[in-house]
């Protein structure tokens, strides 16, 4: 199985325009408490380089592009989120990594958790640790 | 009191780019259910006209610009949405118009319930009676 989970979005654009639409445990597999935006990423800077405990996240750049890299310890992949129809899941204890920030890109995450400091693994070594425990 | 309620969100850049987060009830003065996002508007293109009866909605321009009109059914104002740390409340009985989207506009609105077609007005002319019996 991937290590990366693609969500695909139903579009729901008519002759007005595009619309994509994302509701709480129907189009996102948990409840939403948070979501932000990351934008006007200086062009070579890399983000992420964390893991989580135990937060959830779905990621889209609803314009732009980037890439996304996982590591789950063991497998590293990377997939480019390059459609406002096309987001990944991230759950359990991944490294991740984003890379190659168009100068238009807005990548949206949408959390489970409000942000907690104490629920980050910053350091790739501790990561790996634990990450090999489970 | 405008009928037009801006929130102000806290930047959260560094030296790598720009981040803005909403975290529900603390950013969000409700609980969110549902994110979705209005892309690539054809141009000339207005959206919107119809009120809620019970939705909360925070609405701001990830990036490009719209004009948000609101009316109350006595004043009527509009709002542009030109920056990523700017938003938009709306709730109560309020119709609302959308117009001079720009052609790199993403516009994001966080929502407070499911999407549910019986909570729409879309006829002005009730809009004013409901909202003139208020």
């Amino acid at each position: 199985m991937s290590l990366i989970k693609v969500l695909n979005f139903k579009p729901l654009g008519d002759d007005r325009g595009d619309l994509v639409a994302l509701e709480e445990l129907v189009d996102i597999p948990f409840a939403m408490k948070r979501v932000y935006y990351v934008f006007r990423t200086e062009r070579g800077v890399s983000r992420g380089f964390h893991a989580h405990k135990n937060l959830k996240q779905v990621a889209v750049c609803v314009t732009g592009s980037c890439d996304f890299l996982l590591d789950d310890g063991t497998t590293r992949e990377t997939i480019t989120l390059d459609s406002s129809t096309k987001g990944i899941l991230i759950e359990g204890i991944v490294w991740r990594e984003m890379h190659n920030f168009s100068d238009d890109c807005v990548l949206m995450v949408i959390a489970s958790e409000h942000y907690d400091e104490s629920d980050y693994i910053r350091n790739y070594d501790n990561f790996l640790k634990i990450a090999n425990k489970n």
